[in-house]
């Protein structure tokens, strides 16, 4: 006997206009359709079908960690502040810790993800090889403080994470663990309904070695990334690296001074030349811990300050400002070229490669120079793949263009290494009788995010539209008429929920069947069952929420093609 | 296919000795057997057989809540001030509270209890009779900063508690809502396998007319109640109410003096006069909100002053200072009798009852009265129950001398009435087309306080003895011996699991057999069937975890009966 839920029962009220607050599609679905309500800001109550979504999720991501092996626990959110002092993430994390302090003034805080108390369970836990390789997980309340908690349930404040932690002994050990994680999560993202991509990452804050986001495309994503529409490459953008074209060997006019007056942009410089963006040189001044660094890309490319920054962490990157120039006569604003720059590091894009020649800066005001040629007029100290990606750019796998795409973060796999077990000093007793150092990896999966992208990706104009096994109900019936259409629904409701088929059953009494009806369309159950005209002939209509079909068969068909199907 | 166990990979590590920070059962056990372990004072972390046994008792209040109608919902434990600065519990629960502020500096706390928020969700979603009577609940985790968090899993500053609340227009509704819960509670309970009474509290701080406890027997329990041996009643020590006696009309003697110096106590006077202390009236002066009061009880009773605030609340009550004598020369400290209080507010117990004769102060220091009559010399102008409950004490309904003991709260229905309702101004239209105001039951249930009192309660010397449901598997196989053992036990893992039997099975490698019978009582499945040194002749032993009786059966006998009994 599977649920029946008749809405004449069930707290419920979905509304007609989006609310005054909402700015993303998961937001003013989820409320109207009286999936959840906001208490403050990215803080929010899930409503009774709106938990019976979240628990679906949950019971899949369940369902295949297990099948993995991993074991399920479940750790406190409110936490001693020690263990975060040991690996400096107290301090680290800044304003998006909830910090909070006991009777006593013992300080704590709401755990935004778990790896410092894993790593010291385990490590009481597991004291030899025998007890590794060891895959815990949790399905457990997150809190993160974020500044601008706006995309509805998407980024919520509190909100409902499966997070689990592999130990291993090695780094083969580790990469296993690993790919059963990968898996998995390729598993429950198909169960799930998703369309997504698996994309290379940049670790982070996490550390580590290796890291891939699983990202859903939809247009309320925050993360941008490209994908490969060859051969399926796909990546973060911070994480996609340009190959280095070779050049053929040619013979390049020797330099030429050009007069370029008020042409301090490649725009100007451009349309002075008549020449395209892509044949200048552009050479931006950061300060790399204090120190002036070029770094010069094509013209018509932009520098990715996040990835220059990642590229040099631990190093500080900023722009200069106008002091810096001061009592630097070499760098003339506006004007500056690689071949005159001795006392400066000279950063560049693998684009300009050794051979290639291109017009800049003559490091003279108003004047430019052409034919300055890589390796023959000036010299790159490192090459770092530090422009913007944009759409069309060449594959790093095919050399096919690259789209670009948004997405949302709804999966992310690490390879933390042996961060954490440094930090803790976790070893257990290897083989061979030595200690073994662990190492670790970490894979986070929202849950309630899973259900805002799910709305995200999903919805239509009608309202939401879920995939069936995370929806509150396979069947909605709706008793569209008086007493003989809402004893036909009931009766129906009945038959199929006697037959394992989930019902959410609409017999709202003063309710009109128009209101049925758009109520149907947003709260988004995958088929629709009414009861109406031809309710007195046994005659009811099956709509797919998703497609729009709709037929008239009789109840008897109708229950015995749902019961085939679902049951 | 139930779930099949293995040892050798499951993360479970169980110690010999108790842990040097335990005090309770509980807290020894479940460390010791490797269910949960601790983070900080009162804050847990549950290991994998510990997640499954509060995941079972999760499912089965689930399972009856949905039975009685109740949906389930989940809110946040992030919680903004406003709503308990509305009903003044942001202040009232003082230190209990955990308080915090967000990177905006506004005021949060983390829910001890979640009346506002659902009186709030409920309002919104409801708005006329024709959407109530309605019952929500969540699972979820709960946070009070206790002051001695150090009862084990018992009184934890992060626990889990199923919470709900029911809405109703009338107080009849009310009333089917609370006997709805009141016999869900009960299911609950019962299939826990708890031994409990049903016990009349008083409501304190949550407000409210009608109020019961389930309290589970247990020496660790914080609570003491009285149970009658012969009609069931049971209450909370500070619900019992003492019924006044009838007392037959006698012709006493007048008043005498007696000359009693040097006994300023009941143990004094009753030794110098050689009576009963039992003959004597105690006078017990207080400060009711400043004023003093004097409350009359028979000399071998204690008065309750808890009881006593109860009664008087919100007046504050207070013990009188040497102080408080100064300028009142008719309170002769050690010698107050009521015969000569004509100033001062007498309160008296029932049992000084009109008719009754004392010996009691003379208002005059060393100096008694005999025969003083109450009625004849006294007037008392309120009868209140104040005295502490005693072992014997005849029951309020039968008469029966009642039995005293320690209970764990396990639940707790509330009738909270319009109370919130109030705070909120949550008002429906009612039928006649007038507003109605609503009003509410709150119903708790500590889902890992469950876990906890459920260990204290069926444990015994040799460790854990867990009720079938809550067990982490119906039947823990022991591999006693080698690779013979270790094989028979796996295969008959493998058809008990194939039948639905939840087997838990110890096939570690390297670890003795003693130590192996060991965990297994420990760990307390309800069944153990060891494949030991009889496994060559395909006999296995069967062994009832709580009752020791054991039998050596055939393997194929062994797994017909567990199927056939719990599969």
């Amino acid at each position: 006997m599977a649920q029946v839920q008749r809405m004449s029962r069930l707290m419920i009220k979905t509304l007609r206009d989006d609310p005054a607050d909402a700015e993303t599609l998961n937001h003013k679905l989820l409320v109207r359709a009286g999936y959840v309500r906001r208490n403050a800001a990215g803080i929010w109550s899930w409503l009774p079908i709106g938990k019976q979504v979240l628990e679906n999720v949950a019971r899949i991501v369940r369902e295949e960690m297990d099948a993995i092996g991993a074991q399920e626990v479940l750790l406190p959110a409110l936490l001693p502040r020690e263990p975060y002092e040991v690996t400096g993430r107290w301090e680290e994390y800044g304003d998006l810790l909830f910090r909070l302090r006991d009777r006593k003034g013992g300080d704590y805080l709401l755990g935004p993800t778990h790896e410092e108390v894993f790593t010291q369970i385990v490590k009481d836990q597991c004291t030899s090889y025998k007890d590794l390789p060891v895959m815990i997980y949790q399905v457990q309340t997150k809190y993160r403080d974020e500044a601008r908690p706006r995309a509805g349930v998407l980024r919520g404040r509190e909100f409902l994470m499966k997070d689990s932690y592999s130990f291993d002994t090695s780094d083969e050990g580790l990469a296993e663990s690993y790919a059963l994680h990968r898996a998995a999560y390729q598993r429950i993202f198909d169960r799930l309904g998703f369309e997504y991509s698996i994309v290379s990452a940049v670790s982070g804050a996490m550390g580590g070695s290796q890291s891939e986001e699983f990202l859903a495309p939809a247009a309320a994503g925050e993360d941008t990334f490209v994908r490969c529409p060859s051969c399926g490459y796909a990546a973060n953008t911070e994480a996609v690296t340009f190959k280095a074209p070779t050049v053929a060997a040619a013979d390049h006019p020797a330099i030429e001074e050009l007069d370029t007056p008020d042409t301090p942009t490649i725009e100007t410089l451009a349309a002075h030349l008549g020449v395209p963006a892509s044949a200048t040189l552009k050479n931006l001044l950061v300060k790399v811990d204090g120190e002036i660094v070029a770094v010069g890309v094509p013209g018509d490319r932009e520098v990715d300050l996040g990835k220059l920054g990642e590229h040099l962490a631990p190093a500080v990157v900023e722009l200069v400002t106008a002091e810096d120039f001061e009592g630097r006569p070499d760098l003339v604003r506006g004007y500056v070229g690689p071949q005159g720059l001795d006392k400066v590091r000279y950063i560049a894009d693998p684009r300009v490669a050794p051979g290639t020649a291109w017009i800049t800066g003559a490091n003279k005001p108003g004047t430019h120079a052409g034919n300055v040629v890589c390796g023959r007029d000036f010299d790159v100290d490192d090459y770092l793949d530090v422009v913007v990606v944009e759409e069309g750019d060449p594959c790093p796998v095919c050399g096919t263009g690259l789209t670009l795409a948004r997405g949302i973060e709804i999966g992310h796999c690490f390879q933390l290494g042996r961060k954490y077990a440094d930090a803790f000093q976790f070893d257990v007793l290897g083989e061979n009788g030595k200690p073994v150092r662990v190492t670790m990896g970490s894979y986070g999966l929202g849950v309630s995010r899973a259900v805002a992208a799910l709305a995200e990706q999903t919805a239509d104009e009608q309202g939401l539209c879920w995939p069936r096994e995370v929806a509150p109900a396979d069947v909605h019936i709706v008793a569209a008429g008086k007493s003989l259409q809402t004893e036909l629904a009931l009766s129906v409701a009945e038959r199929l929920g006697a037959a394992g088929v989930r019902v959410l059953v609409d017999d709202r009494a003063g309710v009109s069947p128009g209101v049925k009806f758009t109520d149907a369309e947003l709260i988004g159950v995958p088929t629709i069952l009414v009861a109406g005209r031809r309710a007195g002939e046994g005659v009811v209509e099956l709509k797919d929420r998703r497609s729009g079909e709709r037929e008239d068969v009789t109840v008897d068909e109708a229950v015995s093609r749902l019961t085939a199907q679902l049951g």
